[in-house]
């Protein structure tokens, strides 16, 4: 594997390789796979779990990994095209990105989501140009549009949880946010739901629809997994029966780029914070998702973060085993 | 061992096998012992030698570590529970400390003392309610009261140097410093030298007094272990023949959280600054030690710390070896 | 090896022996050489490069690092020698320097230069301060005057591309840059073109002459390897025939430590940016080299940066290899 980037690139049949891989590796550790070999990590908007997990998945496969971003030490950043560097930062991308995949074995990008222009966040234009830059097999660790490594998780989360795939009913929530969020986790989501056959719901208010390429690209995956995609604002219709109600808060696509608009439309949806009564008409099972850090008392609530519906701690250590068997797939020997 | 938090609750026979341990991985690396291993550190306050030693010690071993804290560019924490989360922290420490923890085959925390509500500090809420978050091992990389990484690291420094244990005379001196500090260290250090078996003085000006839940547990350690704990304002009596003069500057207990109150006590007290004359009726092999960081000039003369006497790079150096000890009795496979 | 601290204490032999280990490494990994291995590394400015290759190194010889820098969550530290420390820093490297040696076989440490007084900075104060206070061998990662890593480094990327040693000509040009930056480069540079024995042209404006001591260390290094050193601030006589066009700004050394001074003599000089017209009489073949970080359309223009000249991502990668020898020739069992 010399990209990791979407888990459309990969397919069905990849993507249920690298989920054997992780389970494998879950249950039996191989800290020997990938002895010697570097990961380079590269983060340019904050991170936890990203951060975490991936040192501690190469770690375990016998690894290694160095971390770079704006906030240590380095030398200020120039990301523009054909500037004069004439002003604080002392270094652009163009050498800064190949240098540090020139390192590694495998290099690892989170990029930032301009969040300005939604076509190209659509086309990933930020993460891409960054890709352009490296000649080492490269992993998407979130970009303005995609999130794999998030999807790879919650799908194996899904899995391990039994939770159905034919015939199970998965809602996406909006959620509210003080702040625009990026696209790319529900812009996954939808993706990885519609992809694991799934009956993918997703409930947002007016102004907060996804773009419709993202929904166009996730009733493909639908219509090849014998699922389905829809879209509505109808919490009542959405959530009856549901397997999974999966919370997240994004930008209003009606305003994207556009901070005052925006506001102004989540004004008055305070009340989008997922909480007991949601889970009424769900399946008696229905667990609760989010892909974190979350907002308490804003998102959800704390009796459904903390109660037993809640899976999200899992979410974020099956990131590990995720990435691991992504790791493993695209360095180890035997790949 | 799951739990490493105090050496009190580890016992005499325990700390033995820990010091031997910690001699023999000093003498013969074992550099395959902890292959695979993940060691998650978590510091919600500022460290140098616990940050660089973990990291050393667990590589030695052949294991790994990845390090989070606040200072990174991670998303802003929240500790509160039951708040409504619409200011600037986006994640709270519920969920932020069982994924950190899932990352890894145990964990170090350092915790922040609050120094408000000395009963609280003494009970150490801060730092249990962080473990409480944890399923792994846990280690305690210094709470509001404890220390024990410390502790075991001075315990084998003074075994290093044959400084005696029955009949060794052990003198923790309060010094000045400028700022209020935690009471971790000296709370650690009267049990610790109690828990040798030492004759303990704790020499303090008035108000600086040790609480006295701290006095009494390190005077029953004294009597289990045939040496004894007194507490004094007088110079002159304690220093006599003392084994060693172990430096710490601490928070007035009389004035604990109130800022100016501390601050009033403490002015005028700046030739509590341990210098050659406090060591002229001391034995003449008399050591100065401390946990570093040190003010020089504030807490101890320079000819004192660049002295003979002053033993605090083997006090740190003992950190790793103490901690690789800790580490490999918490997750080697032989134990 | 006990110390890497500049190419003239080596010699060409030893020179030859690390571009051999390096060349080796790099066609036949090495995983387990340092197996157990611990390198401190210890930044006091900032680095992309030097941060990241030597994580990167040390980790394909089975090693581990571990890295401590102002910027991260330490305790402030203070370097001036007998001062009563009352102030906001609250560790004197006096402590923090020997306990970070202290838990690693070697040690990297990156100085700054105060760029004052000249002759302090030519006689490395800074550095050898610091390198005194450690046990372990000591690996230069830049100090105020010369910068080993980045030379090897060069060497390597030369011999890598078959630039002639013997008469090849090496151009060390000085480039317009906003700010007055440090010697080390130049300086180590001039030298190290030197001692490969080829005939070196140091190109630069009036004012910017390199210091007297640096020049005659390097032309008796060209006298010993049978090449020349000489300065010049006449482009086309320097240009004419070079094999390769090094560009690096630095100070003013008429104006050293004079901040207004040096802005005057720079102001004016901005066509001093390597740009394809540099290359007309130069040898077909020339290529362009630089340290990085470098500023674009300042020092270099993007067309000769990302033209075919440019082996500037070659000298970044050389890095990891060269650092690779000298760690293997300081901790390796067969050394």
């Amino acid at each position: 594997m010399k990209q990791f980037y979407d888990l459309a690139d990969c397919g069905t049949e990849e993507v249920g390789r690298l989920l054997a891989t992780a389970r494998r590796l879950q249950a039996h550790p191989d800290p020997h796979a990938l002895e010697g070999k570097v990961l380079s990590l590269l983060f340019l908007s904050p991170s936890l779990r990203t951060l975490a997990s991936f040192q501690a998945g190469m770690a375990r496969l016998g690894g290694a990994t160095f971390v770079i971003s704006p906030d240590m030490s380095i030398h200020g950043l120039e990301t523009r095209p054909g500037i004069v560097m004439d002003g604080t930062a002392a270094e652009h991308i163009r050498e800064a990105v190949p240098v540090i995949a020139s390192y590694g074995d495998a290099i690892g990008i989170r990029a930032f989501a301009e969040r300005r222009d939604i076509d190209a966040d659509i086309a990933d234009t930020e993460y891409k140009g960054l890709g352009d830059l490296c000649e080492t097999p490269l992993i998407n660790m979130e970009s303005a549009i995609n999130h794999p490594c998030q999807s790879l998780a919650d799908w194996k989360t899904m899995d391990d949880l039994n939770i159905p795939a034919q015939g199970g009913k998965f809602v996406l929530s909006w959620a509210y946010h003080p702040k625009a969020l990026p696209l790319a986790v529900p812009s996954a989501t939808v993706h990885m739901a519609a992809m694991r056959g799934m009956d993918v719901t997703v409930l947002r208010p007016d102004g907060f629809e996804l773009p419709e390429p993202i929904m166009e690209k996730a009733r493909q995956a639908a219509t090849e997994a014998g699922g389905s995609v829809r879209e509505t604002s109808d919490r009542n219709e959405a959530l009856a029966g549901a397997h999974v109600i999966y919370a997240k808060s994004w930008s209003s696509t009606r305003h994207y780029g556009d901070r005052m608009g925006d506001q102004k439309l989540r004004t008055g949806l305070e009340d989008w914070c997922i909480d007991d009564p949601w889970f009424e008409s769900a399946d008696p099972e229905c667990r609760f998702m989010h892909c974190l850090p979350v907002r308490r008392g804003v998102v959800v609530s704390d009796r459904v973060l903390d109660g037993p519906r809640s899976v999200v701690i899992q979410e974020a250590q099956n990131r590990m085993y995720a990435q691991m068997a992504v790791l493993y797939h695209m360095m180890g020997s035997g790949e």
